[in-house]
């Protein structure tokens, strides 16, 4: 501490001055580490400018549906720039790619596979439709053939004619101008929709810049171009080439920054360029196996941009280096992607960028996320274990799924499997019990003044323990996003919570109102971020909503009241079908509760959902007895009718199973052995005969009376 | 950069290592500095504890409602602990008292001024109610009677007997076990629950412990005890005083850290105390006239508590030290309170509490609002310019004093006045028109891959220009939380936006979509941290509530349709009612076209519920018009029928101004004059009469049909 500036009897002189002030030791604060590809180890996390982090993440490429593989990526990608913007607070600017000119998507053009007639055809029930779609697809298939003809045999003049036929078919099915290009964008255009959909439907925020390949072609080439010049590249048979050993030999620069011992291995190479883009042939126009391909002569059929080098397409890695420059510049914070995009992917487009930019920063921290395995084994066209996202989302929600992906670490193998959901849907009831139980406690009345209660050593300790978790999730998300532990961590203090709750409760006192709710908000605000989910809203979907709903009830009530008195049945099962198929699909309960006020009561969805088949079921089961019961009574009536219109002279006379004489009035006289019947079994008979006389008079009765 | 590792030769070699790697320089961060009370300068903030961030504001005395003196004071550090929560992330720890035992109280309750009834008794209307009031009113001016009288006369005798009838009275009244300090609590109480209520409507968050010196006498009384025993405190005549000369004398204590110069200056004495606390009785106890008291002797009919010096009560400054100490510990990170406390009440605040805990760092950062001044004057009781926070708010929202608030810095003097209000207005509006072009512009329809649209270098210039100007409001809260230089920024952006969709439209292009959303969603985020208001909200509000909405709306529609087929009046009423006078009240306009579906939007409230008094003015100029016309025409008729009622030959003979001489069928023959009428005058007065002869005849004949 200061030494002290005043006498003791300064105090009476005035003109005092303020003693020395210093400020508190800065004790340890965690700071933001990220696990950087680059190093292979957490890395102290500094953007470049300020706050401003800019990122690129490698987007799909869209020749099919988004499958869970994808949603590893994307919900990964989601939750860390959702904590880096809401929680670590700095200002993301995320720009994404779609790739849409490529190789598969091509190939299924031309094969007319994944084609989005045929998608819409697997999923409509529409008779119509499905005329509709099943039309176009046999013209886009006809539209097609002689292309694919033409690309088979390598007829030269039947492709241009195709060509042209295939043009006058697009401008007539399009309207628009139509290159020969347009046919090669059916596909993607579709499935990119389709990828939007799947992402907005697991929360995924949309980038705040999408780069389209096709939209980027002349900056491609100008990128190539540049990197040409620089004494990087070089033509080869109307395609370019990354010269890789011009490149790592000049002092600045390092080829496969990312996964050097990869360099020259040729299964490396194969798995991450997939089948499709390497030939014998491009391999003989490469100076060394590990070059690739910036632009790429079209061959006949596949679509073209004009270029210094004849007509062609972008290179693979070419089009996220152009893209991503043209966007965020010379160098960026975060690069994101897949694992398996390491190599060559990454590598190449640092390659090129660094070419490009002649720097050696061009990605200051990269980010990959770890595998998806499904129940153990890798996802697989072979294993025939793909999920589509679409599938994924009809046994969970998009929360769940997220809460999945959040209790486990995003660089890491993620196993997608019925043990890992049933985890995560274990996570989301205890939570949500937690939630509502603190409802449940803030719904019971008090004075205003009688929510401040005086804070005794229980909350107290309940407060220091909750600061402590706060602390503990914080350090947690800065050691490289730990959100696994981060979750474990707010389990333990909704544990504790329940602990406090439990003793009061116990004790008969109710438990301190802005404590539980201090707790139950900071936790929605962590779930919000990671899960952004508005369910998790402790109090601000109740408050927000109430009003319009107690409108609609008020409403609702009237109409009733009105219906009632006027005696109009159809007005009571519009009501009816508002509490009972409308609102249950928002999860609102509406309460009929007769002469009194409609309650209404925000429930989980899917609760109400399960009461409501429930209802049905039990309606179902009731409505099914009774028929039973109609039918029984139904058939023993048209039995007992059959029965009436036997004459009793005719009744016994069928029987000759059992008799073999009758008289003349038809009543037997000897059993089938052509015995006589004793006096018993004839005394017998005769109750029978005689009331079925007393039917058969019944039947003609019945018969005269015109029934 | 860092040197090469690999040679050009090792391209082929495999078993590469990564390149070495190195952060990005730190680039100048602006880091948060406070104006802080103790060197009277912006510091670095430095909380104690990592993240964690404990805070002790000075609550109110509650004897009266509160005014726009203590809005200054609240609203500031409401805007400060959001910024420092959710903007800054900081974990707030937020501690506030109430003080319910203070001379002021006492004073008040003796002369039975603000007491609740009468509070209550100036603002019911409802007769019965009132008549309760007066009642209650009478019995406690009654009860209180013989104390004052006793009070007065100093008559120790009476004094006890009326302390009885009170406890007696008290007792009937509150049916609870009461004590002689019972009647010192009605007014506090209720005047707590009035500043809470006020509160909420401001939309000051409340505090997270909230600490009643009513409940924490013995923790004062052990804090005093401590003191004496650490050597600071003398007891005289039964109370306890500081000794402020020991205290500054010791090395590691200093007297009056914030305000020394005020030492000795028995002014800022008097003005920081106030009138109420000085007696010349109790100065002549003090050892000097800087010491101040700690625990007061009771005096007769004043609230008392047991203690080790006798009955007594705390010291004015004592409470908060116990209760911050009791909550918050040995020191906390930031102490507030409005600028006119910090001599003698913070300064002997800080002696106290050092002096308890034999430290000198009992408050890190001491922060204090400026004062407020009306229209350019102090606010005082003899200007009588006193203005309360309810008065306030009949003049303007919540929403708009927040951002008056906003619009000027927390610690120097904001002036209320129609100037300031009117800026905030302004301000408020170019907000709101921003945010309703942005809507409009998102909800123009387009797929789902329409909405993102290639940038080009308008879009990249405003993004750019967004980044920077988060960078400036980043800036500007840091440099002292300086909220008035961001929502200047933020206007900017507005106006940088305005610009751009501008530039667009007229190049009949729609402005990037997702860029104008982004812009919009930040900035409603933001002034979701100053304002509070979730009416700012971009989009959340229409997704959350719309399909609640869309239930309402096809369900009045189908009881519509089922009315008009039923003709059902009363049900279209309610229909219409629903629409008009209902939901206007929640900002939903309902537009029905006939024939099709009825359309849901969400509008500003304050806008609705304009057009419909502009609707209803007009049905009612209407109604007017349409009922004088009415009235006109039956005034028009009444005068025909009077006149039909006249038998032709009486018309002339009352016009005696007019004529003097009549024949026997009352037909004029003279004039006035008495001058025989000419032929033309007759003629023209016979047709007259022709007519009239006409009309009576009329009413005959409708007279005989009954009519």
């Amino acid at each position: 501490t200061a030494a002290h500036p005043h006498s003791s009897s300064s105090l009476l002189k005035g003109k005092r001055v303020q003693p020395p002030w210093s400020p508190p030791a800065r004790t340890d604060v965690p700071q933001l580490l990220v696990y950087n590809s680059l190093t292979r180890s957490k890395e102290l996390f500094i953007p470049q400018k300020g706050n401003k982090v800019t990122w690129y993440c490698c987007g799909p490429t869209v020749y099919d549906a988004s499958h869970m593989g994808h949603a590893r990526s994307y919900i990964s990608f989601d939750i860390l720039r959702r904590i880096l913007k809401d929680y670590f607070k700095y200002d993301i600017f995320y720009c994404m790619n779609i790739t849409d000119i490529d190789d598969k998507v091509n190939y299924s053009t031309v094969k007319s596979e994944n084609m989005p007639f045929q998608a819409h055809l697997a999923t409509t029930t529409d008779p119509d439709k499905k005329q509709m779609l099943e039309k176009l697809d046999a013209a886009v298939t006809a539209a097609l053939q002689p292309l694919q003809a033409a690309m088979e045999r390598k007829d030269e003049v039947l492709l241009e004619s195709s060509k042209d036929l295939l043009a006058d078919w697009l401008d007539k099915q399009f309207g628009s101008e139509v290159t020969e290009n347009s046919i090669f964008s059916i596909l993607p255009k579709y499935w990119e929709g389709e990828y939007h959909k799947d992402m907005a439907a697991l929360n995924v925020l949309p980038a705040d810049v999408l780069t389209r390949v096709s939209e980027y072609v002349p900056e491609i080439v100008d990128f190539v171009n540049k990197i040409v010049s620089n004494g990087y590249g070089y033509e080869s048979n109307g395609s370019v080439y990354f010269d890789t050993s011009k490149f790592d030999a000049s002092p600045q620069h390092s080829y496969a920054k990312l996964v050097p011992e990869a360099v020259g291995d040729q299964k490396a190479l194969q798995e991450g360029e997939g089948d499709l883009s390497i030939s014998a042939e491009r391999l003989s126009e490469k100076k060394s196996q590990n070059d690739f391909a910036l632009w790429k002569a079209s061959k006949p059929g596949e679509p073209s941009w004009d270029s210094p080098w004849g007509k062609g397409r972008p290179g693979w890695h070419i089009e996220c280096s152009a893209m991503a420059g043209s966007i965020l510049g010379e160098s960026m914070d975060i690069h994101g992607g897949g694992f398996d995009l390491r190599f060559p992917h990454h590598d190449n487009e640092l390659a090129q960028s660094e070419a490009f930019f002649e720097n050696d920063y061009w990605v200051r921290y990269f980010l990959h996320t770890g595998h998806l395995t499904i129940a153990g084994c890798k996802m697989s066209k072979s294993l025939k274990n793909f999920i589509t996202i679409k599938e994924a989302l009809e046994k969970n929600t998009a929360r769940q799924l997220r809460l999945a992906f959040l209790m486990h670490s995003w660089k890491d193998t993620l196993d997608y499997s019925s043990n890992t959901m049933e985890s995560a849907v274990q996570y989301e009831k205890f939570m949500n019990e937690f939630f509502l139980n603190v409802k449940d406690i803030l719904r019971a009345p008090t004075d205003i003044t009688g929510q401040f209660e005086k804070w005794e050593t229980a909350e107290m300790e309940l407060n220091n323990s909750y600061y402590d978790r706060k602390s503990a999730i914080h350090a947690a998300l800065c050691d490289n996003i730990d959100t696994r532990t981060a979750m474990e961590e707010m389990r333990v203090l909704v544990n504790q919570s329940n602990c406090y709750i439990a003793s009061r409760k116990s004790a008969k006192q109710t438990p301190n109102r802005l404590l539980i709710e201090s707790i139950a908000v900071y936790l929605t605000s962590m779930l919000k971020v990671g899960v952004m989910d508005s369910c998790y809203c402790i109090s601000q979907l109740e408050s927000t909503v109430m009003p319009y709903l107690d409108v609609l009830s008020d409403f609702r009530e009237s109409v009733r009241k009105i219906a009632r008195e006027k005696k109009v049945m159809e007005l009571l099962q519009l009501c009816d079908s508002v509490r009972d198929d409308t609102l249950p699909e928002l999860g609102v309960r509406l309460e009929d509760h007769e002469g009194l006020p409609t309650v209404v009561k925000l429930v989980d969805k899917e609760t109400l959902l399960k009461e409501r088949e429930e209802k049905k079921a039990l309606e179902e089961e009731k409505k099914k007895k009774k028929e039973e019961a109609a039918k029984k009574k139904q058939e023993q009536e048209l039995a007992k009718l059959a029965k009436m219109k036997i004459p009793p002279c005719e009744m016994f006379r069928s029987e000759t199973d059992k008799y073999s004489k009758f008289d003349e009035a038809g009543f037997p006289t000897h059993d089938v052995e052509g015995k006589e019947l004793s006096k018993g079994q004839a005394k017998k008979l005769r109750k029978f005969y005689e009331a079925q006389e007393k039917l058969y008079n019944e039947y003609l009765g019945m018969k005269e009376n015109g029934n």
